[in-house]
């Protein structure tokens, strides 16, 4: 692949955050990151300025870090300042999600405290239907309904705590909670499993280690404000700026 | 334990359409089955002629069924018309419901028919809280939420296989499609774990082979009307009238 010749083509995606393109070349595609945020299924929308850059830097650092860690992921090379290029990957219509400390509508459902931290972190799966308003399901639902196999969800599972295992430890360092975070895997041509989707502070719960802050998504979720500065800070921990 | 010295004593549950009993001797409990229906989280209440007297024959019928096929449960005797004896056991609050058709909430929640059949039965967990409306989760969930360990859910998610796989034969066999059921385990004072919860169509989908006509509890939910006769339906196909 040369670098120099990858143009976005047609657009294959067409979501509010994110946006990807094909290329002349069917192995790879274009991924743009927008401005746009989103929350409670598209009801809730707003710009916030450079949110884009932001998360196209902080999920290509990432992706470098888990490459380091061989976690296989779809990711090529960074693009642009907004751009990244991807592997083509048939993707899983499988959230799966990451907790180290109970949040979010989990604590919610289940009646508990907000900070909670399980002795073992906790992996759910949702069926990623956004009509149907993205359910918990489980395996066995997963299988059913066709989205993967018994032994594909097994791989899944286990590079999604592979991923954690990198990633929990490296936020840490840098003062971060890696409270939870959001997944989907795709398959690529050559047969392999991958991590096809970036982690940035819209998928990710990221709390300040000492003070507890929000430093995510959950700021525009909730309307606690600055919500820019909050991804400008995770860049900033993990020596972007 | 003499049969004639069990007596209720004090109410240790007192549910709707089931009561339990302590009686003299702490090992064992008294469960009496009440002409009571509820529905949608006891919404919808209504009385039907005889559902005690039924559930508990086919309730004890199931039991011995089970007791043939080796899987280990809290019954002891039936002790009258609507009374058994069952062992004091510790009940796990976690709801595990075998499916072997898609129906119900499941079906709704995701997308699918009613009457789809998985390749494999499907085995769900809930949180037995009334409060929070019995919600979903995952064996991790559970474990977060200290209500069973791992290997206590693997020993359920076993014992519940076993019981679908004598149950949905057997059903078979009588012209039954044993849809769904929903079941509750708990430990006995020896360390066993044990079915502690009783197989009735007021927890279990039971349609009519042929006609797909329903056969249970979901004639009340669904305002089909003949409640009774379909409790009485099964009653007879299980050779108990």
């Amino acid at each position: 692949m040369e670098k120099k010749k990858m143009e976005a083509k047609e657009i294959i995606y067409d979501g509010e955050s994110v946006k990807i393109y094909s290329t002349d070349d069917s192995g790879y595609v274009i991924q743009k990151f927008t401005d746009v945020i989103t929350a409670y299924n598209k009801i809730k929308k707003a710009v916030i300025q450079d949110k884009g850059k932001l998360n196209c830097a902080i999920a290509s650092k990432i992706f470098g870090i888990l490459r380091s860690g061989r976690v296989p992921t779809h990711f090529v090379e960074r693009l642009s300042d907004t751009e990244i290029v991807c592997r083509t990957a048939k993707v899983f219509k499988v959230d799966v999600i990451v907790r180290n400390v109970i949040a979010g509508t989990m604590a919610k459902r289940l009646g508990i405290e907000e900070g909670v931290v399980p002795a073992h972190p906790i992996v759910d799966l949702c069926y990623a239907n956004e009509e149907l308003g993205d359910p918990f399901i489980n395996e066995h639902h997963a299988v059913a309904l066709g989205l993967a196999t018994y032994d594909e969800l097994e791989e899944m599972n286990a590079l999604a705590i592979k991923t954690n295992s990198i990633l929990k430890p490296y936020f840490a360092d840098r003062g971060v909670l890696l409270v939870d975070f959001k997944m989907l895997f795709g398959r690529l041509d050559d047969g392999r499993i991958v991590l096809a989707d970036e982690i940035t502070p819209d998928s990710a719960r990221l709390w300040d280690a000492d003070t507890g802050e929000r430093l995510d998504k959950d700021r525009f979720r909730r309307d606690l404000g600055r919500v820019g500065d909050a991804y400008r800070e995770i860049a900033k921990r993990i020596e972007l700026e």
